[in-house]
């Protein structure tokens, strides 16, 4: 039955409260959709709410097209389980942390890796059950130091986590690829223009994963992705090819000068008219604190550090500190090159070889230098690709040209190989009854983030403009001047009627008040489907009928309704 | 599309976990529908989860369809709120509070009231509003001193919690009535043998109340039911109506005889032979820990604290100890009686009466008294239903012999009245503009109560007998020698085809395997409708059919399946 306006909590507000830092955190709580109740804590109202749903029931029909059998685990964990992986002492203060009345220690579960492998060591004995893969709507919760963007980075959150179980790599893998495409399947659903890109696993760990983004101009994180090919990949992963770059045979003497003042390349390069290309770029690294590094870049080009820590097989890499850097460099920071410190562990970027002998600093206080050369003013241990892609850059996979978008992480599949199994002991009995470590992989889906990220991507300056999939009412029967004609209502009940019969969630707006507080309204919340019924309308055999964003509206002639209802939804 | 079991985790046990304290618990873990993560912590495995939801979707049609609107509120709740209503400071320990990464304090929820009063008093501010219902299916936790019973008393657990908003008693005393035959439906949908009975308001508050009691035999709550009119109660609660008996005008003068040893009326009346219905029976009771009170009863009867508490308009009411008893009546405790304690209130209940005077304590060790009479011997402050009913008591409404029922409580419905408005200026503007207090209704059920309480009101030596809405799967179909005949599968997979046609849920046993295995665990797990296909029935033109707990199959000819399934749902 199409829900009547009068009877149904529409809180919408003109202006969002101050603390709205985004687009979504702004125009859902304007729309009331939610409300916030405390840091990054939130209540979602019946509007709200409706949109979850959606987005929950299409993401449990694809995790059950896969095989997938969903279960219910508990989000108040004991603290055993997240020992026995290590996670306790490693998660941080992101773990919120709970004593019970016995003060038994717990955790509110930010993710479920331990309890679902504790679940599958007791109940997976033989080969004959795998492949299994056991998925859940799960509440979350993550101590964020810095809760922000409404319910997108929200403290308490709904995820969709699933985790599957594997006799062996090979049908990990497979099966990893049955996850994806259902994964894609999911966000084309609700409508979303969205890429996979290959990104880092994170503190999750693993041997390899995707992120599944929402494209959306707003989006905090950037995608690499070729204009050719299928390549995508988040800007901290993407790969740079080795350009093949050659080194001069021979160059000039090093020349030292003056640059009083001037430490940074840009301030250097100004001061000599010579573009940032021609400079070798150094950045100091401290491996566990205590092993020095010297990274060597072209200058005008930035250092991945995620590269850096992958290539120098040192997850424990940190900047150095000032301290640090004069100790080790002997000069003021900005005045160091790489050359003339013998016993110090150099490794440079394929792209500083297109530089041949550059300048650099002198290893004094306001000195540079130039025809500066690797390999015989100093010694490289090692070239690898170092650097932030940009815009520039080609496809490393076909050579294509690349573009750059903004989007919004919504999904992430992971290849978990044994890494928890292993810790936990979860094993099963193959075909000759050996004991076998599980091979695991787990699927994430922020489900409340995924209704963030909608609006993120559809909006304009009256409201939210939903894919039709996911809008919590996809059409609207607005009423007006019902008190001068007794045909107005029972017309506007008959199309609310008929709309539902196509399968659309309508909401009939029978409020007293003006048209324009009423299309507002409904622009607001972003109803896809507009129609008007009114005395005019009816006078002229007609009622009104405009898609969300489109500027004029079509008049429907009464006898044509059904039919051009049911061609909406087709 | 049917379920096929070899690719299904059905996690049967032959033997409940020795900590399983009661049927449900016991068949919920050997059936695979839970597993026990910690102490009143529960894992629901998939076949657990399939009863939890569908009793979900039956809570929320019937919510629905008394205007509830759903919304969603956060489990983890900022202590304020909780301040401002004083349940911070009420509720003890069973309330579980947490510290985040700021040290703000917050609890994890156990109920809405308070927040969803906040959402009220934010988003409700005219009577155009009202009335409005909003529910959500909460994620709660209670941290029970001793979780115990499974999940029927565990402490993380899924609650349906509905909350009315009205412009005044009158609406919200006709809302209640609507939430009452709603919830009535609710349980008949779900199959259940059911009451709903009187009950205290107990720690929620509020000024009236109802209980839904799902009938077992292994039920805490005993239900006191007119066989005649509607009415119910919880015992705790059932009135027992004034037997308006007369005190005799005179009686011979008190006598007192030793009763060495014997301090109770069970010991007195052996000794004299002469029946407890003859004897007066004392309490001391002490108000706030300082003012004694005495109460009376007849000696077969029972005092009932709740009654004594209500008559005294005293909450604060607990029984003397050894040592108050001891100061106040002067002798060891069993040998007091009501006479001679000029100064000490004594309240009567009504059928003391029908002792007229008495055998009781003498208010001397090891000496009673006979002949005591109210109103002679001891003054009464006042004579109320103070006890305790027996089966042998008359319905109070219209004097029907009444039975006794053991129950589970399921569900409960609260009129709060303006008990959280007024703590939490929750107003709205009536007519003429002048702010009021709303007034509303609290509605609960335990939705993962109301699975354990359908195992405990249905089961038998062979496992679950559930009814047939709420079970996880409501047909079964059993493949048998398939190995022998390649016609076996084809036949049994149109067979489930047909019955999910015709909406039943279907489970299709394809594993290898014994027959006699195979039924066991299709009996285990409850499933009501068994079909068996084979060799030997294909031959026969036939399959197999039998009703969980029926005692012999029916042979049902192949031509008559899609007929004779379609009869089974209607």
């Amino acid at each position: 039955m199409a829900v009547k306006l009068s009877r149904y909590l529409l809180a919408t507000l003109r202006e969002a409260p101050a603390d709205a830092d985004n687009v979504s955190a702004r125009l859902m709580q304007r729309a009331g959709m939610i409300r916030k109740l405390a840091s990054g804590i939130y209540e979602w109202l019946p509007l709200g709410l409706r949109a979850l749903r959606k987005v929950e029931r299409i993401v449990r029909e694809e995790m059950d097209a896969i095989g997938g059998q969903e279960v219910w685990l508990p989000v108040v964990q004991p603290k055993q389980l997240w020992q026995e992986t290590g996670r306790w002492g490693v998660y941080g203060k992101e773990l919120l942390r709970l004593k019970d009345r016995k003060d038994a220690e717990f955790c509110f579960a930010p993710t479920a890796e331990e309890v679902i492998t504790d679940l599958a060591r007791r109940e997976i004995r033989s080969w004959r059950q795998l492949p299994a893969m056991f998925y859940q709507f799960g509440l979350k919760f993550r101590d964020e130091i810095r809760p922000r963007f409404g319910v997108m980075r929200a403290r308490e959150f709904l995820m969709k986590d699933a985790y599957s179980f594997h006799a062996d790599e090979k049908d990990a893998e497979a099966y990893y690829r049955a996850a994806y495409e259902a994964y894609k399947k999911v966000f084309a659903r609700c409508g979303l223009r969205f890429k996979a890109v290959e990104a880092q696993s994170g503190a999750i760990g693993g041997s390899h994963s995707h992120e599944f983004m929402v494209l959306a101009e707003t989006g905090e994180e950037t995608i690499v992705s070729c204009s050719r090919c299928e390549y995508g990949a988040n800007i901290e992963r993407s790969e740079i090819a080795d350009g093949r770059w050659h080194l001069p045979a021979e160059a000039p003497p090093v020349e030292e000068f003056a640059t009083p003042g001037a430490c940074s390349v840009e301030d250097v390069s100004r001061l000599l008219g010579e573009p940032a290309a021609r400079f070798l770029k150094i950045q100091l690294y401290m491996i566990e604190g205590k092993t020095p590094v010297l990274a060597v870049l072209r200058g005008d080009h930035e250092l991945n550090e995620a590269k850096l820590s992958a290539a120098l097989s040192a997850p424990l890499l940190a900047r150095a500190s000032q301290a640090q850097y004069e100790q080790v460099l002997g000069c003021p920071v900005g005045f160091a090159g790489p050359q003339g410190h013998g016993g110090l562990k150099v490794v440079a970027d394929f792209a500083a070889r297109s530089v041949g002998a550059g300048i650099t600093g002198a290893n004094k206080a306001d000195r540079h230098a130039r025809n500066v050369l690797a390999g015989r003013d100093f010694d490289v241990a090692g070239w690898f690709d170092l650097r932030m892609t940009k815009p520039e850059d080609p496809c490393p996979r076909c050579g294509a040209a690349t573009a750059f978008h903004k989007g919004i992480e919504v999904g992430h599949t992971f290849k978990l190989g044994t890494k928890y199994s292993k810790a936990m002991k979860a094993e099963y009995l193959d075909k000759g009854q050996k004991p076998q470590a599980l091979v695991m992989g787990c699927y994430g889906i922020g489900v409340s983030r995924v209704v963030a990220a909608a609006i993120e991507q559809g909006h304009d300056q009256d409201g939210i403009v939903w894919p039709l999939a996911i809008a919590p009412f996809q059409a609207a029967v607005v009423v007006l001047d019902e008190g001068s004609d007794a045909g107005v209502r029972p017309a506007a009940d008959a199309l609310a009627t008929a709309l539902e019969a196509c399968g659309l969630d309508v909401l009939e707006d029978e409020r007293e008040g003006k048209p324009g507080v009423k299309f507002k309204d409904i622009d607001l919340i972003g109803v896809p489907l507009r129609f008007v019924v009114s005395r005019r309308t009816l006078a002229a055999g007609q009622v009104e009928f405009k898609r969300r964003g489109q500027a004029k509206a079509e008049a429907w002639p009464l006898g044509e309704l059904a039919e051009r209802a049911a061609a909406l939804t087709r």
